[in-house]
């Protein structure tokens, strides 16, 4: 007998996106951060922190997050669920729900990390291809019932939005669960918050990485039907999100306006590098998000990111089927993305 | 099909201990906190913080809190894995390793979240009884041969430690791997650290929330073999331990002498509790860790849980077999320990 389980040993581990050493020099547009700092009132609030906080140990519930995020959402506390980043949401999905004889499905290309948490829980998964304008394969995730179906919106690496009309026919047409992953949402004109109220088998998902400018601080929520919610807390271990996160994450929460004007430079900036992408012989796909799928002119995409590297800008690559001819590019600071869109001028 | 699998369904959600209120006035003896804050470095770390570390994503290996961590254990960094306390160190190793088939193992009573984390793997689990005097079961826990066999030592609910030459015996017979989980080894006076330089299937569990009392921040470490480690980080989230936690728990575990300090006050609080327990006719464990067990005269626990929770004072019952004529009590600063005793003297 092997120390591990067999679908642990055989499944490759997942690489995030290279994370260069603090400090170092980098312009760093390869995983999705926001490129503005968070909400001060959320620094003001770690910074008056006292150890009594951190002696105890934190609210299981994680109470005071929760309730901000209601707030936002437009639901009741009950209908939230918190996480250690969404990540940790959905391994907890796929744990409660996927296994031997019970699959996993979600259209490719999308988040790596969806097919990563399958194979953890040994289960089959359906992988039908999105079209070239990432349009869902929707009669082939009704087809696959699966256990456990997965869109992200927008979703990465596309950047695309899947229209909430086509997430509502599934949510009806499927008997598993439907996670609507809406880590990108913070960017997009349009969100599916609305299904989780018609429909008992959908959770929507949010997190502070992205718009809010938090993806060293790790809060993810979830939201859905109280139902729902009572059969992942099971599997939610329960000082998930430690007492820091649960406060400075509640801040974040309460200062919408500061995110929605990060959110709002981040849109223009975006309109910007796409049309500088285009006029340099880019195809781009049109982004909800904060980054852009690009694709070089002549699809040689790993050596304008090898040559981008070079100069000190890390965008992302994926050798993979479908995307090793394109890259994934995070919407920087203006500066940040002229010095992009001047390196990408020199290499191509 | 039901939304989700029907071990979750069928599994008795884990019930974590009371967490009063933030600000409520109670005497809090029921989840072993450390009665001491955590180290002034630790939280000058806290409040130095700024905004650059929380946008980005916190570094997936958390390289910094294992180098602090490294030094105080006498491995390289490479032996040591960092978790979102250790219950999600726990939570790896049941993914990892147990499944249908593929069994767990520990003695009876201990921390309650090994089975539960079994139950969430759909895996079968042995549970052969300590003895009175909280002897490890060796030939059952031999004979079980199971995927993974956890000993908590210190112990709780009992407080009691394992001999190092059973561990050792344990570790050499079982072909599976053996988690010795050292979360109270602060207060005892000695530990298993050398087992995992000898045996390839020993991972050593310590975490931050008890003898640096940061149970809020959420630190766990696991220790052992760089090949054992290379398994479970498949299964690790890549971004469990955020970028607050990496920081400020290296900050904490460099300040040994304060922790150090702290365990002495413990310890020393430790023996007058016992020596006030056994004058008012409770039978107390010998205790290697924060807490004791104890046993009234009339065997009437769950009253005096009752009788103190009138009065302000949380302490730990648990409606159990072998338990529930038994209280267990965190070892508190002398004043709250002193509050107890006289609570007790008026009840009992």
């Amino acid at each position: 007998m092997s120390l591990f389980r067999d679908n642990i040993v055989s499944m490759p581990p997942y690489v995030p996106g290279e994370q260069p050493a603090p400090g170092s020099r980098v312009i760093k547009l390869n995983t999705n951060e926001n490129p503005y700092p968070p909400s001060p009132a959320a620094l003001a609030v770690l910074h008056s922190l006292d150890g009594e906080l951190l002696r105890r140990y934190c609210d299981p519930a994680a109470t005071e997050l929760r309730l901000a995020a209601a707030k936002v959402y437009g639901v009741d506390a009950d209908w939230i669920i918190a996480g250690n980043g969404s990540d940790d949401l959905l391994a907890m999905v796929m744990l409660a729900c996927a296994a031997p004889g019970r699959k996993a499905a979600y259209a490719m290309p999308t988040y790596v990390l969806y097919r990563t948490l399958a194979q953890m829980q040994d289960a089959p998964f359906d992988e039908p291809p999105y079209d070239e304008d990432y349009h869902l394969p929707m009669a082939a995730l009704l087809a696959a019932q699966a256990a456990v179906t997965l869109v992200a919106t927008p979703n990465s690496p596309s950047g695309t939005s899947a229209p909430t009309r086509e997430l509502a026919e599934l949510a009806a047409g499927l008997r598993g669960l439907l996670v609507i992953d809406e880590a990108y949402v913070d960017f997009a004109e349009a969100d599916a918050m609305e299904l989780v109220k018609q429909f008992p088998n959908v959770l929507v998902l949010r997190t502070l990485s992205k718009g809010y400018g938090l993806a060293g601080l790790r809060v993810g929520l979830g939201v859905g039907q109280p139902a729902l919610l009572k059969g992942l807390v099971k599997v939610k271990d329960s000082y998930n999100v430690g007492a820091i996160p649960a406060v400075v994450g509640a801040a974040a929460l309460g200062d919408q306006a500061y995110k929605n004007a990060c959110a709002a430079k981040v849109k223009a900036s975006r309109a910007r590098l796409s049309a500088d992408l285009t006029r340099l012989g880019f195809r781009v796909w049109p982004s909800q998000s904060n980054f852009l799928l690009a694709r070089p002119a002549d699809g040689q995409a790993a050596r304008l990111y090898l040559g981008l590297k070079e100069r000190g800008i890390l965008v992302r690559y994926f050798n993979e089927p479908r995307l090793d001819d394109k890259l994934r590019i995070t919407v920087g600071a203006d500066r940040q993305d002229q010095a992009l869109t001047a390196a990408l001028a020199e290499l191509t």
